[in-house]
């Protein structure tokens, strides 16, 4: 394509957009998707399991757990609560009113109901009672408690986790830290915050947005999941390709350990090698070692000048290399490159009201989206059009549009923020989140296509820039003979190619079992061994079971997951 | 100002440097101030301890280290050798040569000598012994062979820490990485780079910027420190202030614990979250819990446009403002925010042969060095010279100057480097790595001045961008005097001022038993069990004496650093 067709074909799409019905705002759009999120979860946190660990609930059940998940029914049902765990007696309860008054010792049934099930309606406890702390103390000695009467706990927040991980499991006492919604501090110069771990991640990003910064995550779940959670799954999310992982980002954390202990690792400094950085362990654990309570985080500077193109390519050999030179030409500003197939398009399309394609053809058979942001306007337009007319010339792009407003953003983001919503509205989806290299993230796709021929609709989107890609496998009906031709292979398919079974949505119960097809059973050794410092006054014969069967090791407690967007 | 003036000012700096006589390169100047340990330091890495842990010999060495680092002097003579530990005899030698072969089993007394003393030439030991050997096979079986001798050892590669971190205390074995020197991979598409840990960190950059990409540190020592021994003591340096910690940039590493287990944590995807992370339990922890042996890094793409500011202000806290700004106006190309007061300033102009200020006045209070780094040459220039025009308007900058090519930037970053240099040039010097809020990072520095009086030159300089301040205080000879006045005010003042007491040099055997100034009891204590997880097989009666110490806890077996660069 010579430059003056490709410089034409911009104008056109433009020009194209520009007539196009308003839509709702980027923000309407993602919080309208989710809009169910905000009414029935009020809270969202990790799981942690206090008493004796021979006594967890969540050993070895790895295979009970993935029948459960073939079920797609309640989770608990089939899984034996260990007796080694006390039932909670009036006793308790009076305790837990005098640490925390009437009011936020909830034994209400509806209250209950809500908690006892995640946001897909896949995993379902039967707790009796839920606690809503107000101070790192409240946790410290409700965990302290509990641990002292073996009473299992859970804690949960926003609940918009996808792999099971902040319901209980059976009458677990949930932990809710709703209430601990206060920002402590903000460093106006190096944008560093310090807040309770209950914020709704929305409701951090407004109060620095007003300020002129921005949280370093967002994403699709976060006018219900709590920063503490966020923390607690390592969430990903939109910005991760700019910003990076929460390891390079959270600066400090405040956590309660099961007995109790407050351990105060709240600093706010960008370096600290004052030995080892434990604050590491906390992210990503998925609440099994502890409560996270307050948070510290670097923010970065709110940059004014965003935009959008919609892209499509033929071939996903053009997708990666866009990702190379976009990498090249954007670094800097790069905020968002996205990745879906024809299929999540046709998708979305089909299943969403008022969506369409901004482009005039639907023959590609791949779109990407690339966000830039950065602090001036005119040159970042400038830089972004300059590198897509060379991707024209280039033929890596057949076509695209630049949006040139926030509304026609908002429909772009719409696109692919749809999939999710529009996946389940064809009946029955297996959602897989993987990392996998560049030179194989869409092999996978091909293979579950393949391999299912017309039983089943197969699409593959994500986050290209960071090699996590969604695979999900749509039916009309739950199906177990569909999921025996799905599972094990796709773990199998990515334990081959070094890819990861749980990018950013975590293990969780969903896939506690299917640790080994992403870890070494040297290293699961060790995360069972880091788990027995947290119950150093127990013997260790569960865990020595679990040694000999290394290559079958459950990782206990498995996780609280705060994430819908994915 | 007005603009005018501004501009004026601007283009008459401009004029004035590029009639100044060409220095060498960046990259010579720094190889050239630390010529030294290119030729005198073959290799570095990090300590790790085998054996009995109440056999250790850096137990409750606290108050010894202290004496120790006040006599300047050798570390190792004051501190009992630990009788636990046996001692090296023939058989010892002739296994390591059946695994290592004859050549890389090293007796020479002239090799020891060097491997036995830190570059600063402050800590010797009196190691008998010198390994090198070519794989993780290799060091797994000297660390099985050690472990089950009851052999002390310490990795060690290019030595050029300041903490004493590399060296033995006594005759402990000493594992030299330098021989893994291999690359693995490069994906060249997400610039994601698999190697060996004794791979130095100049050789990297080399390979990469053929490649089209960069490493995510530079410092200093580049030319001698490893990539393990920078992940071990979690490396800051230069570009920290744009792409962050290892902890963020560091995807996967292979570790050989103590007992020569071989923990393969070499992923190479940017997002998994299959379990605990554990790989950030060895970043920075300074080789106390295993040797690092592989390494893989997310390397960012190389921009091809830097520019350079050399700036003056009249106030610090015009260069707190000038801070906030630089992130707001160059958020997305900002690589470099350096601080010096005119007391560094006036230390390089005075001991540094060819170093000339490049403003025309030598009256300002504080000094700045600004780079970006970008993807665009006129876009990157025009919007620093626009953000370098506003502040002078607003009469944050009194002066200035951009860098008009790589010779011009060469010498405005000789000054900011010569500060160590020209620092012991005056005779004896105490350095401080301090991490401090931005508000505070400047009064340690005044009241260290107003403190020492006549008696010492303080100065102040560093990564202002990361709140990182290098505190130097220099007199003509070593005095235990003014260390009184000196410590432990420091530290208690960076304390009390919620700073850390290392911001990236690590502990090391200087700051073994400071560790309190920064970390809570409890944190402490955490560390301290999770170092027993490395030592299972062993009874913790050491470990419980330290416990009731909690505030004189001592974190075992402190520390190698690889940087000379601060």
């Amino acid at each position: 394509m010579d430059r003056r067709r490709a410089s034409q074909l911009l104008a056109g799409y433009r020009q194209f957009l520009l007539g196009r019905p308003t839509l709702s705002s980027h923000e309407q759009s993602i919080s309208g998707s989710y809009s169910k999120l905000n009414t029935w979860r009020p809270c969202c946190m990790f799981r942690v399991s206090v008493g004796t660990p021979q006594a967890s609930n969540y050993l070895n059940l790895g295979k009970t757990y993935a029948t459960k998940q073939r079920s797609f029914g309640s989770a608990a049902t089939d899984i034996p609560r260990n007796p080694a765990f006390s039932k909670l007696n009036a006793d308790d309860i009076s305790y837990f009113r005098t640490i925390l008054g009437e009011r936020n010792v909830v034994e209400d049934e509806d209250r209950l109901s809500a908690a006892n099930v995640d946001w897909m309606r896949k995993y379902q406890g039967s707790s009796k009672l839920l606690l809503l702390p107000k101070s790192s103390q409240e946790v410290s000695k409700i965990l302290h408690h509990c641990n002292s009467r073996k009473l299992a706990v859970v804690p949960q927040g926003g609940n918009t986790g996808l792999v099971g991980g902040s319901v209980p499991v059976h009458d677990e006492v949930i932990i809710n830290l709703a209430l601990m919604d206060k920002i402590i501090s903000l460093d106006k110069i190096n944008g560093i915050l310090v807040c309770e771990a209950g914020c709704i991640l929305e409701n951090l990003s407004s109060f620095l947005e007003n300020e002129g910064f921005i949280m370093p995550l967002d994403l699709g779940a976060k006018g219900s999941c709590q920063i503490g959670g966020n923390i607690s799954t390592n969430a990903g999310g939109l910005r991760f390709v700019r910003y990076g992982s929460l390891h390079g980002t959270i600066l400090g954390l405040e956590v309660v350990l099961a007995n109790g202990t407050i351990l105060d690792m709240l600093g706010t400094l960008r370096k600290d090698n004052t030995g080892y950085d434990l604050k590491h362990l906390f992210i990503g654990s998925e609440g099994s070692l502890g409560i996270v309570t307050k948070v510290s985080v670097l923010t970065p500077p709110k940059l004014m000048s965003t935009n959008l193109a919609f892209l499509a390519c033929k071939e996903f050999t053009s997708c990666q290399k866009l990702l190379l030179e976009a990498k090249r030409a954007l670094g800097e500003v790069l905020s968002a490159f996205e990745f879906m197939d024809s299929h999540s398009m046709d998708l979305v399309l089909s299943h969403l009201d008022g969506v369409r394609s901004p482009l005039s053809s639907s023959l590609y058979n791949f779109y990407i989206l690339i966000e830039t942001t950065g602090s001036d306007e005119t040159y970042d337009k400038t830089k972004l059009e300059a590198f897509l007319l060379r991707s024209m010339e280039e033929g890596l792009i057949l076509d695209g549009v630049v949006a040139q407003d926030i509304n026609q953003s908002s429909s772009f983001w719409r696109i692919r923020e749809g999939i999710a919503e529009a996946s389940v509205k064809v009946g029955a989806v297996y959602k897989y989140d993987l990392s996998l290299p560049i030179d194989q993230f869409y092999g996978i796709v091909e293979e579950m296509r393949n391999r299912l021929g017309e039983a089943a609709t197969v699409v593959g989107y994500g986050h290209l820039g960071d090699g996590n890609l969604h695979l999900n496998i749509m039916t009309t009906r739950y199906d177990s003979d569909i999921l025996a031709q799905i599972e094990p292979y796709v773990y199998e398919w990515t334990s081959k190619h070094k890819g990861s079974i749980s990018a950013e949505h975590g293990l969780g119960l969903m896939k506690a079992n299917k640790i080994h097809y992403s870890k070494s059973p040297e290293t699961v050794q060790l995360m069972v061994d880091i788990k027995k410092l947290w119950w150093l006054s127990i013997n260790f014969k569960a865990n020595e079971v679990l040694t000999k069967k290394s290559q079958k090791v459950v990782v206990k407690e498995a996780a609280a997951v705060t994430r819908a967007y994915y």
